[in-house]
C-alpha cells in the first residue's frame, strides 16, 4: 500500500494538480470529465438544480464513505424533485498530508455510486489547504437534471398516504457508531444509495398520485414531514406502529438517547400520494433495488397545518416538532 | 455590532438551520432561492456547467473577500466557456464559532457581485463543522449558463494574437499582503471581477474571430496559456514589454520572490483572437467596465506544439514553463 500523501502543491492549478486529476479523478470519473473549467451539456426545457456539501466523520463508514454519500445525496436532491440526473460536478477540499490511497478509495467509490445512477461526474475542482485547515476531506456535489416531473414538497393533500422505502436512523447510527468506536452485536450500516432508479418507477407507477416527495437527511424523518406539513398546509399523522426501524438501531438509539425519528438517513424516499395509487406505488417499489421494504407510514389530514404527531401504539398522539438544536453533528 | 457566533445546531438541518437561512441567505440572495433541495430552471439546448471551491486566507482583502470571488469565480468560468449565465448555486461549510456578522458581510457581497453579473443565487446548502475542522469559512459556488458560442481552449491558431483586459498578478498579491501583514507605499488591491459583461462584448465585436479563452487564475498568466498552447497544439509567444504590470505589484513580487506571470489573477480573460479582429474586440474590451485597460500581449505561433515563450525587453527568449509546485497556497 502506498503512504503517499497529498501536498499543498496538489492545489496549485500548475502540473501537479493536473497529474493528480488524471491519476485519481479522470481515471474514475471517464472520458467526459471536462479539461476546462466548465463543461458543455444539453438540456431542453425545465431543469432541476442542486448542491450539496459533505463533511462526514469520519470518511469511511459500514455501508458507505464520503464519497458515495455525495454522489447519492446529490442524486437523490434532483430525484426528489422529479428530475432524472443529466451529470454531477465534484468539487474536494483537501488537507496537506491526506493519504493519496483514501482520496483514490472515494474517488472510486463516487465512480461506482455515478454509474449505478446512470450519471457521470463531468466537471470538478480541487483545493488543497494547509493541515489543520480543514479535517481531511470535504466534498462538495452539485447536479443538474431534466424535469420528467415536476415535485415540490407542496403537493400533499389530505386523504394522501405516507410511503417511505424502508428503514429509518440505519445512516445516522452507523456514522456515529464508526466516529465513537462503539460495537453493537450486528453492524449497522448506513443505507447510503442513489434512489434514481426507485423514484423513476415509483413516477411511472403512480403518475399524478405522487403528490409529494422528499429525501428525509439531516433533521431525519420527522423534520423533512415538518417541511412537507408546512410547505403543503397540511397536518400529517404517522402511525407509530407501522414505522421500520431495525432491532438493532432501535437499541443503539436507545442507548444513545437519540430519537429515531430524527436520525439522518441517505437512501430513503418519502412518497405522499393519493390513496388509490398508494398500492401500485408500493408494489414498484417493492420491485426497484432500494424499495424491498417500502411501507406505509402515515396519512395527511384536513388538521392544523404545518403540524406532524405521532399515533402512539397506545392510540394517543404526541406533537412531532421540529429539531431546533443540533442531533449530531456531521453525519453528512 | 453583533458577536452572535455560529453554533453547530445552525448545521442541523433544524429549525435554526431554517432561521439562518432565512436571515442570512435569503434576506440577500432574493426571493428565487428555492426552499427545497433543488431549483427548477429552464434552459434550451446547450449549457455549461461549472463548479469551484474558494478557501481563500484572509476571508477579507483589499478589493473583495471570499463571497464576491466565490460568486466572480464562477461567473467567469462560464463566461470562458461562452455562456451567459443562468443561475448559481453556493454551498457553505461553516466553523462553530464563526461571526454571524461575517457570514452576513459575505453574503452581502455575494449578493452584489450575483446582481452585477446578473445573475442569481438559487439553491445552496449550509453545514456547520466543530471548531477546528474547518477554517472559519469555506464556499464551493456551482454555475450553469446558456452556450451562446462554444468556446475552448483548444481553438487558437497560428497567426492569432493574444489580448488580455488588464493589469496581472493583483489579485494573488492583494491576499498575500493582507494575509502576511505586509504593507506596501500603494495598497494593492484584488482585481476580483464578474466579466460576464465584458466578455458578452468581446464576442459581439469579434464573432467567429474569438478563437479561445481562459480566466488566468490560479497559476497565472502562464499556466492558462500553457494549457491553451497543450489544447490548441500552437507555440504561444509573450512580449515582455506589453505585459501590464502595475509598478506596486512588480516591486511587491520582487520583494517576495514571486513571477507576476504567475501569480492569480481573478478579473482577467485571455482572449485568442484572429489579428484582423483584435482591433474591434479590444475597442469593445475598453468600452467596458473592466476592460478600459485592455491590451494585446503576444501571438500565436507555429513552434513546438504546447510551449509558451516569453520574448525579453532584450529580444531574447525564455520558455514558460507551467507551474509544477505551489506559489501560494489558499489566494482562491
Amino acid at each position: 500500500m502506498s503512504d503517499e500523501r497529498i501536498l499543498l502543491a496538489h492545489g496549485s492549478g500548475g502540473q501537479l494538480m493536473s497529474e493528480l486529476i488524471d491519476r485519481v479523478f479522470r481515471a474514475r470519473f471517464g472520458p467526459h470529465l471536462s479539461r476546462d473549467d466548465s463543461t458543455l451539456l444539453s438540456a431542453g426545457g425545465a431543469i432541476a438544480f442542486t448542491t450539496d456539501s459533505f463533511v462526514v466523520d469520519p470518511l469511511f463508514f459500514p455501508g458507505g464513505d464520503i464519497g458515495r454519500l455525495a454522489v447519492c445525496g446529490t442524486v437523490n436532491d434532483l430525484a426528489t424533485a422529479g428530475a432524472v440526473p443529466i451529470a454531477l460536478s465534484a468539487s474536494f477540499i483537501l488537507a496537506e498530508g491526506l493519504l493519496l490511497r483514501d482520496l483514490e478509495r472515494v474517488a472510486d467509490s463516487m465512480a461506482s455510486a455515478a454509474t449505478e445512477a446512470g450519471i457521470e461526474i463531468v466537471t470538478g475542482d480541487t483545493k488543497v489547504v494547509p493541515a489543520g485547515a480543514a479535517d481531511r476531506m470535504f466534498i462538495t456535489t452539485s447536479g443538474i437534471g431534466r424535469v420528467v416531473r415536476p415535485v415540490s414538497g407542496a403537493g400533499a393533500r389530505p386523504g394522501d398516504v405516507v410511503l417511505i422505502n424502508g428503514s429509518i436512523g440505519d445512516h445516522g447510527i452507523a456514522v456515529i457508531s464508526q466516529r465513537e468506536g462503539l460495537s453493537f452485536e450486528t453492524t449497522i450500516e448506513s443505507d447510503c444509495a442513489p434512489l434514481a432508479g426507485l423514484v423513476q418507477e415509483a413516477l411511472n407507477a403512480g403518475g399524478e398520485g405522487v403528490h409529494a416527495m422528499r429525501d428525509p437527511t439531516r433533521g431525519g424523518l420527522v423534520s423533512s414531514l415538518n417541511e412537507i406539513a408546512a410547505q403543503s398546509r397540511v397536518a400529517i399523522e404517522l402511525n407509530e406502529v407501522s414505522l421500520p426501524i431495525r432491532p438493532p438501531v432501535a437499541s443503539a438509539c436507545e442507548m444513545l438517547g437519540f430519537d429515531p425519528l430524527y436520525v439522518a438517513n441517505e437512501g430513503k424516499m418519502l412518497f405522499l400520494v393519493a390513496a388509490e395509487a398508494a398500492e401500485s406505488i408500493l408494489a414498484a417499489m417493492r420491485r426497484s433495488r432500494y424499495g424491498a421494504e417500502a411501507v406505509t407510514i402515515g396519512r395527511v389530514l384536513d388538521g392544523p397545518a404545518g403540524t406532524v404527531t405521532l399515533r402512539t401504539a397506545l392510540g394517543t398522539h404526541r406533537f412531532l416538532d421540529p429539531l431546533v438544536g443540533e442531533l449530531m453533528p456531521r453525519i453528512c
